[in-house]
């Protein structure tokens, strides 16, 4: 992985910085942000504008650029991958170290008196708009608006907007019509007394609808706001979409429906226009109900008096909680079918044995990576750095996919040769911690945040940590990283975790220079029974979705201790059951009998 | 306990609410907070208003008085105490459970529009009143400051303001001298570009100065506030304490020192104008240092754009890592001593089988309880409520002494007959949690709301958990309850722990009408040996100070792992060397018998 070279992209950025074509006054610093107009943590080729000035494309970090420094901001995950994707015009922060400086504190360091500070309005959200703002305020220094994209101004070869066709979902998928969704929706407005809500997260308006998109890659949303009225449905959304008789059935487009379900569609860039005559036309005490992380230019579209700003939005939270037929859905989607296009992890370890060399060429949404590359925890292998599997390295894989019926993210890692003592004794530790967190019983409303230490407490107990959260929610046939639940050791976006939400429990452990490990399941919120039940406030457990076996050539098995080893054993045989008939029906003799091998019973060997 | 009947005192609130005399305009509502002027957890007598007018005396509350409703905020240690003491013109508002509404949320819900909100400017953090500022006016109302303290002009009794004497720490106390701790500070003041310091809460006035008093039970501070700038200091404190002759010495009062060591003694009550005077004087760029949590009525003699505001105060920090004078100072003050007044365990079991009538009127700050008491978690022993220990139930007691070399806060649950299995059962939970948390190993820099779980997870596998956090900061002959670090669910006043930050550990069962359980050390942040110390970034792990035998006819000892058995073990025998040499050297031969006995190892009887 050689950096991107970016020595004359930087000379443009700070000439159109000076420009009056572009800005009313000179900025001396512009702020990048990797979001989009929607605060997508995953985004279109058109918006990853970060990753084309600085040629670090993880899913998350900042980059700011002033006439002397470049910096870009993120987190454990991608320290490594971002050192390798930058040149050296740029310093990395990384974030969550003791000394690195917070955005704020650094331009505050590095800027000349009475600075100002551009970043477009659309990209950045209004709770961080808000915050940098009154940091850079006290500094004497400005935060300033600027219009025209100044990333998209020197990119001459920006690809386009995708706007690719919509699948429609019936009830059989998502449980619940739009239309229901819709007056559920509107109560939650009336007991907040507010008469407008905003919908400004893809995966918001995607679910709202029962609709799904492709213009993301991984993630089934497509561009679109939404505006929705006590009375009125706007919906702005480009290209022909709305001329597939399929959508324009689904939608009720074309039948005389009682007027409060009428959908009004309206071109996307009208959003902000609209926006700004809704707000224009307020009478006090009307409110318009948005996220906080809605972007600064469609907050600022309503006047101040007029916002009611959230951190979760009640879509936000009802899709978190996933229904009979979403849950159902979700279960199906992690069972191998006679039509999938995924591979099992039993197919694929099949595969890796006959094909070695094809399979990074394979075309899944896929962290693949062996020996050393396994430690850069968000690799995705490109022709660079490609590493041939062999039987001395460990080797990762963390794959999901999309069904009709449910989002899949899976982890496992492997040895095909004998791994070393030292890399089954992390490869335990780590699975001490996913069965910690997937076996942990705790009181109904238990925030994520207070488990992510068990996934770490075996680790800890050698000196070993990992450097990213232990878990994140999945959407229903919707983006794979979803809020507002979790399991981290951050505690911000930490919605108290019930009955039917799904998050992901993956800790792990990477080795710089030699190796990554991670297990990773998705899980069901159930309730659990105990024995005194929390004076009948309820307790919850994790019921794990994913069935694919452990490699249990890994476990150091004296380290596990007798709970432990039985917790294995019960998963094992639930994989056997369950993939196993699967198998068995769709007559895949070899991998039935690879899976059978695979989930042999843990026998305590000292 | 019966309530105290508020009927009358809440009818007077409500005329001075509406009354000229005191209010420019009337208002709908008043907030009595329950801390200080200097925002203090204890508080002396005088300053109990919210004790006064609602009869629930618990260390943390809110009440809030309307024209129709009286409601009392509070946290899961209080909501049995303060539903016994309280009146049925009251209503509980039970923070942390779901359904409760927040205060703001609360005035909204019953206030007609347009309301006025009072509030002391003095006894509400300047952080609480932006925060409530803007929500009661994002409704429509206001939240006024009030010059008069409106319970003041009812409370025809009030105690004086307390005014003791002052007592000298040196050198061998402290570690530091008051002159090297200005000079820390005024480097940490350089460092942030800030001209002058307001020392507001009165356990950091008293570090500073290396003094100690009585004026709040329990806590040996003063009322008394400090300014500090480049080349001043200002120590605004009453009385004629500045005249006894070792307090001059000590503060070099009468000596011609360098200026900028010179203490100006300045009344109390002048804090404010003199603080408004600093603020009138000051030119652009010239910053005053502030607590967030300083009143609002010192915030704001200090005009905004001069305010420098910060959670922690440098000192804060500073005086939560105790250096090897300190460390040593809690180490001694955790042994008995020949000339002690506080009776440890041994004493008390065995005066409590001698004299267990005369037992609650011992002088200790002490939580003693026996039974059904025991369920209320901060519960004081008071006539009324008296009951006498008997060998059918569990008795708690959690008490403190304060040493000149430092402070002591331990609990201990015992039975003095035969416990039941289920008594056991929920001791040996505590136990277990106890353990997890003092032999945690973590990360450098960890914060300790990471390790509150572990405190937890033992009770949480059979449906119990505690309504409190697991542990509290420790000052070093300061107060009991300390920032900024602790170990908790909540996440807000929470830095990370390091070597030499000492913090209590003491997870709780509480039955209603039944019993307490609580198992409490105080425990000092140390560095853990681990295999592989987090690659240099370090490792910490707790020591125990407290050395009490925990009651092991209380354990199951058949649900303790090895590992929970051999931390017992170790900790009895660090008790027995420790404890039993200072008996043995005082000659005290039964309380020796006493320790050997309730220290023998366990053993696995299953």
């Amino acid at each position: 992985m050689s950096p991107k070279i970016t020595t004359e992209l930087l000379k443009q950025l700070r000439q159109v910085m000076k420009s009056p074509k572009y800005v009313q006054e000179p900025v001396q610093a512009y702020i990048v942000p990797s979001g989009d107009a929607h605060q997508s943590e995953y985004i279109a080729p058109c918006d990853c504008r970060r990753a084309f000035i600085s040629g670090f494309d993880g899913s998350a970090g900042t980059a700011i650029v002033t006439e002397q420094h470049a910096a870009m901001w993120t987190d454990g995950r991608y320290f490594l991958q971002a050192a390798h994707q930058m040149d050296n015009n740029w310093t990395l922060m990384k974030m969550g170290l003791k000394d690195t400086p917070t955005q704020e504190d650094w331009l505050v360091s590095v800027l000349p008196e009475g600075s100002k500070v551009g970043v477009d309005p659309f990209i950045i959200p209004a709770d961080q708009w808000k915050r940098m703002s009154k940091a850079l305020r006290s500094a004497g220094h400005d935060l300033v608006p600027v219009k025209e994209n100044l990333i998209d101004t020197i990119w001459t070869d920006c690809p386009q907007r995708p706007c690719k066709p919509l699948i429609t979902l019936d009830l059989s998928y998502t449980g619940v019509s739009w239309r229901d969704k819709i007056v559920a929706l509107r109560s939650k407005m009336a007991e907040r007394k507010v008469l407008w809500f905003v919908v400004t997260a893809l995966d918001e308006v995607a679910w709202l609808f029962n609709l799904r998109g492709s213009d993301v890659e991984y993630n089934p949303v497509f561009f679109a706001y939404a505006v929705i009225g006590m009375n009125t449905i706007r919906l702005f959304i480009d290209g022909d979409r709305m001329t597939d008789p399929a959508v324009r059935e689904h939608l009720q487009l074309d039948s005389t429906l009682d007027p409060e379900f009428k959908i009004q569609v309206m071109p996307y860039g009208s959003i902000l226009s609209e926006l700004q005559a809704v707000g224009a036309g307020l009478s006090p005490k009307e409110k318009v109900w948005l996220s906080d992380k809605a972007s600064y230019a469609l907050t600022e579209a309503i006047p101040k008096a007029y916002r009611y700003l959230t951190p979760y939005t009640p879509i936000c939270i009802a899709k978190a909680v996933k229904n009979a037929s979403e849950t159902e859905g979700m279960r199906r989607a992690h069972v191998p079918k006679g039509t999938v296009t995924e591979i099992i992890a039993a197919d694929k370890a099949e595969e890796f044995r006959s094909q070695q060399k094809d399979f990074v060429e394979l075309s899944f949404a896929t962290i693949s990576s062996t020996g050393p590359n396994g430690a850069i925890i968000h690799y995705k292998p490109v022709p660079e750095t490609n590493r041939t599997l062999s039987v001395n390295e460990i080797y990762l894989l963390d794959s999901g996919a999309q069904y009709k019926d449910g989002t899949t993210d899976v982890t496992r890692t492997m040895h095909f040769g004998t791994p070393s003592a030292y890399e089954k004794e992390c490869f335990t530790y780590v699975l001490k911690g996913h069965i910690a967190v997937s076996a942990a019983i705790f009181p109904n409303g238990t925030k994520g945040h207070l488990l992510d230490s068990f996934a770490r407490s075996a680790l800890w107990d050698c000196g070993l940590d990992y450097l990213h959260g232990t878990g994140h929610g999945v959407g229903s046939f919707l983006n794979v990283h979803e809020g507002p639940c979790g399991i981290s050791y951050k505690t911000f976006a930490d919605e108290p975790l019930e009955a039917g939400m799904i998050v992901s429990d993956e800790p792990g452990y990477y080795e710089d220079g030699s190796f990554g490990i991670r297990i990773e399941n998705v899980v069901l919120v159930i309730p659990a029974e105990t024995k005194y039940n929390f004076k009948n406030r309820g307790s919850l457990t994790f019921e794990p979705l994913t069935l694919v076996p452990i490699q249990t050539k890994m476990i150091d098995v004296n380290l596990l201790t007798q709970k432990e080893r039985n917790w294995v054993n019960d998963y094992h045989q639930k994989c056997r059951e369950v993939i196993g008939a699967e198998l068995e029906r769709q007559g895949r003799h070899e991998a039935l009998r690879w899976l059978i091998q695979e989930t042999e019973p843990l026998i305590r060997v000292q």
